[in-house]
């Protein structure tokens, strides 16, 4: 490098180091994937001493070079990069795997020096183009964001998604490292070390593409000073590896993937030690940032600009509530985003394109990496971001989303076009499991607001929750039932309509709580009094107002949900329920796969319309 | 072609009458996608009258060429060349979108022309491959395999794990023909027009490309003919083409997405109508396949070569029990084949392998696209395909699983590794959600088999059985509890434990039933008899074995699963006893994110052991 000496045998000598410290550690633990830490030992050396700048003792500083090892597996030589470079001792690497350490098996945030789980594979490069894309066009700082990729993973089309995005995005301040070590799991890749096959894909995609020999520190040090100085386009380093290198006779041979190397493994470290001259403290210590050039954010305590402003019984369409809301919020703190999957005009995230361009991110139809792209955009509390398209769609992105849990992440997921009430278009483009998929997620907390006002507050408090949140919006239009001024509380439901002598407690949500309405006003001329409970939040769910009412109506409840039943409101409620004697629950709900058709007659044909609700009222009764 | 004349003129006619059927249905229908029917009118026209082989009045016929329309946005056209091919009448297509026509706003195999629902765009390839592999490998045949693929949904990372797949296995009969028309929903794609990087991109993935003029009747002819003489690799059409064709003042505009053309519909119609030379009889017919070489084939009542063939109190992983039940089925019937993503070695799908090496299909890591691979496998009931991975792994494919049912797919899945008993590898490999969204799919069976004569026997069932079936199986051992001659059925619980005086009735399954057991005992010390309940299908669920028993045991269940609780079996549970009052449901599942530890200490960990049953059943007692 100009003017930089590079310490070629000890950035080797760490290598082997990284090496050992994997193969003890998994050996201690007995199980682990030693062999694929040793494909990427010299990449972790030149990156960790030699490439990246970062503080070792404040790994979450806003101003360092980040990391992310999609090939989570290889966690071991991590955790060994981290502590060789002295944010923990060496000895605690033999903690690995055991239960109450944070060494675990796969990365997780528990670990200060881990912005995001990784370990469900092909994951990690969106996060990494999410976190790049906040450093050059957000903090506009100088850090760069570094993803390693296992060829194996390379397979998953998340990959391929995240790799048209970096590159349709100009982002030159990521650098991804492809590990090409020719072995997956179960037998080879389909692509082998086939590295110009990889080349040209890449370059198809729009990076400037490097092959290098993985295990080559000077070749590994040009090609990132390279990367880190071409401009205009992202940096591919396509390394050629071997998995198990320096594992005499375990070196790339299949049959070695996830597996302590047991028996072998004082014979491979023996060899490992002959391989390492400075066997004393270690002579590099990693570079700090160049320039403390994030800026300082705050993204707590966040607001509406001004309150909700309908009318009582005005009718739109709790979507437009959604775009109404970002709006507010992204004047309130100009962390706040959104971004979408070709949907925005749909979903209404478009409407943050008038307070700010630049903060809405197209992510255009590939869900997986918009979902990544927000999980890297929010991390280390740099942005507050809203993730939208229509609920069903999200399934796309599940596993995205589960591995968001897992990383702490605090995004923010909307989801409109929920349930048969959308209409002609037909089941493929109806969330009716959505609920379920949302309620599945640790800690996840689920808005499901009935009307405009309740919408803009669920955004608002959405703003300000940790965990992941999603909002249920509804295509078509609702009444406006909430006061502006009403107050709203997640886990808190609210009493919509109530006499001193109900007989049914009938809970709906979004519309069919319309529906619930309509229908407590029928059955109050037929003599039947209901109370009508709006839950607003699905999750949590407001045990104590559902049991308290239930009882006074009863113990009879009418749950109806514009859903299928399984993981749906019905069930949320009947766990809420659970240990109540003398509290029964009828579930409306979607019960066979829908079909095209006018909205108000599709509620009507799939059994959840003020019509159907009557019925369940009057059998409940008998209950 | 060589000796082959073709009638550009009413090819040409043929592609404005598609585009006259289109525009008049939307507008009938007040909804759809005129314009996004348009910018394939030439290529559907060529496919339908020139191209393609098939017989028209068997649209399933196994030896029929086979198109895939995975932009389903745009059905009206699909519609309208079936129509105009003599299907069904011209004036059928008029009933779009209405309640109770088939002709739905995407399509489903509700109409006896399609074999795979569309509409959640990116999967229709994976679909497609999955036909060609069969065709190519299994059935020999000549058939090929046409998709149309939208510019907007190749930004979709499934249509690149396909684009490999296909590669990959060199699928030469199947053709991929990209509609590059520019316009996403909301705005230009990403690569808008620029068809030399779509070239470079297909070609870096091993398919033989050719730019195409797409509006173009000669190119389009000349292209597929190339296709079709293409060996050992598959071929992409890369067509150039205008939104809104031939719609003037329309084509090629934003802000037309998805519709109708309104106010502009005469207009147009009478543009189009001059357009159009022959207004009478069509002078072309689709042409029928060339050779009738699709074997028959027989997939019903698919057998366990031998029965389970296990010792009572035996211990090995369910797991290993679906390879050997695998192996067996295999035997019994050859159109019986397995596929997984790089983790056949984990999931004991490999065992295949040693019945007919060529019956396994390898994917890789890249699960939606073997999800897809399946459902294209088991079309038109050429195959039974079993699915494997990680349970948790299969949430990645979720978006295809829900399509999978709209599209009426027989596809089996097993998903390995669930739940915290799979130990230290820690939350990102552990499946704890599964139920709950395969309990979410419309029409699906889950088996949870506790053992290994069950596992063998609910694979077994799952082979003949319609719809989407799960079976959820367990990484460490668990003990053979069932005699080899034990009959199960679908839906039909087993009571495992009972006395006369058993006070909670205890539902596990898989490894948390073996926690009931020695729970069971150890209560029995106490003086505390309960009994226990292995429901074998968490879906569909024995509703009457469980209030029954429940009423036997004092109206006291006690659930306990492996699951996190929303949308796991306690919900189930909950589920079948929502309208009995003096039923009380106690759940024990995974209340939180969990982390790695070895097996039986993160069950005891996340209160799912013996121990912790022990206390519920003891805590239910005072209900």
């Amino acid at each position: 490098m100009p003017g930089q000496k590079v310490d070629k045998q000890e950035l080797c000598d760490i290598a082997n180091r990284l090496r050992i410290h994997s193969v003890t550690s998994t050996s201690a633990a007995n199980s682990g994937h030693p062999t694929s830490c040793s494909s990427i030992a010299e990449i972790m050396s030149v990156l960790f001493f030699n490439t990246m700048r970062y503080k070792v003792s404040a790994p979450k500083d806003a101003s360092n070079d980040r990391f992310v090892l999609s090939k989570g597996h290889a966690a071991p030589i991590l955790y060994a990069a981290w502590a060789e470079a002295g944010l923990f001792p060496v000895a605690e690497l033999q903690k690995l795997r055991k239960l109450g350490s944070d060494l675990e098996g796969h990365p997780t945030p528990r670990l200060n020096f881990i912005d995001v789980a990784t370990g469900s594979l092909g994951q990690g490069l969106a996060v990494a183009a999410g976190m790049a894309y906040v450093g050059k066009n957000y903090d506009k700082a100088s850090y760069r964001v570094y993803c390693l990729v296992g060829d194996g993973e390379s397979a998953e089309g998340s990959i391929w998604e995240s790799i048209y995005f970096a590159s349709h995005n100009k982002l030159d301040n990521l650098c991804l490292i492809f590990d090409v070590n020719r072995l997956g799991q179960s037998e080879p890749t389909a692509l082998g070390h086939d590295m110009e096959k990889y080349r040209k894909r890449l370059d198809a995609a729009g990076f400037h593409s490097i092959i290098v020999d993985g295990h080559d520190i000077d070749e590994l040090v040009k090609a990132f000073h390279i990367a880190a100085t071409t401009k205009d386009k992202p940096t591919a380093l396509i390394c050629k590896t071997f998995k198990g290198r320096n594992y005499p006779k375990i070196e790339d041979i299949e049959n070695w993937h996830g597996k302590p190397l047991g028996a072998e493994t004082e014979r491979v470290l023996e060899h490992l030690r002959s391989l390492v001259k400075n066997h004393g403290p270690l002579m590099l210590k990693p570079q700090k940032p160049l320039k403390e050039d994030a800026p300082a954010v705050d993204i707590t305590n966040i607001k509406l600009s001004s309150p909700p402003n309908y009318k009582l019984g005005e009718s739109l369409a709790t979507r437009q509530a959604y775009g109404n809301a970002l709006v507010k919020i992204a004047q309130n703190n100009p962390r706040v985003i959104a971004m979408d999957g070709d949907m925005k005009n749909s979903t209404f995230a478009e409407k943050i394109k008038g307070v700010d361009a630049a903060r809405y991110i197209e992510c255009f139809i590939a869900e997986q990496n918009l979902v990544g792209v927000a999980i890297g955009a929010t991390c280390r509390d740099r942005t507050v971001a809203f993730v939208s398209t229509f609920a069903t769609f999200l399934t796309r992105a599940f596993d995205q989303i589960r591995m968001g849990a897992i990383s702490q992440t605090n995004v923010n997921f909307v989801g409109s076009h929920c349930g048969v009430s959308i209409g002609e278009d037909g089941p493929s483009q109806m969330g009716l499991e959505d609920i379920a998929m949302f309620r599945s997620i640790p800690g996840s907390t689920i808005f499901y607001p009935a009307d405009a006002v309740s919408c803009e507050r669920a955004i608002e408090l959405a703003a300000n929750t940790k965990g992941i949140t999603f909002t249920r919006v509804n295509r078509p239009n609702t009444n406006v039932i909430y006061a502006n001024d009403h107050v709203f509380h997640i886990g808190k439901a609210n009493i919509v309509r109530k006499t001193a002598t109900d007989k049914v407690l009938l809970i709906g949500a979004g519309i069919t709580l319309q529906e619930a309405i309509t229908a407590s006003t029928e059955l109050a001329k037929a003599g039947i009094n209901v109370r009508v409970l709006d839950l607003f939040t699905i999750k949590p769910i407001d045990k104590d107002a559902i049991i308290k009412n239930a009882r006074e109506c009863g113990g009879r409840i009418v749950v109806v949900e514009d859903h299928y039943p399984e993981g749906g409101i019905g069930e949320a409620v009947l766990s809420a329920v659970a240990c109540e004697r003398d509290i029964i629950v009828k579930m409306l709900a979607v019960r066979e796969l829908p079909r095209s058709g006018p909205p108000l007659v599709l509620l009507d044909a799939f059994g959840i319309s003020a019509k159907h609700i009557c019925a369940a009222v009057q059998e409940a009764c008998k209950m």
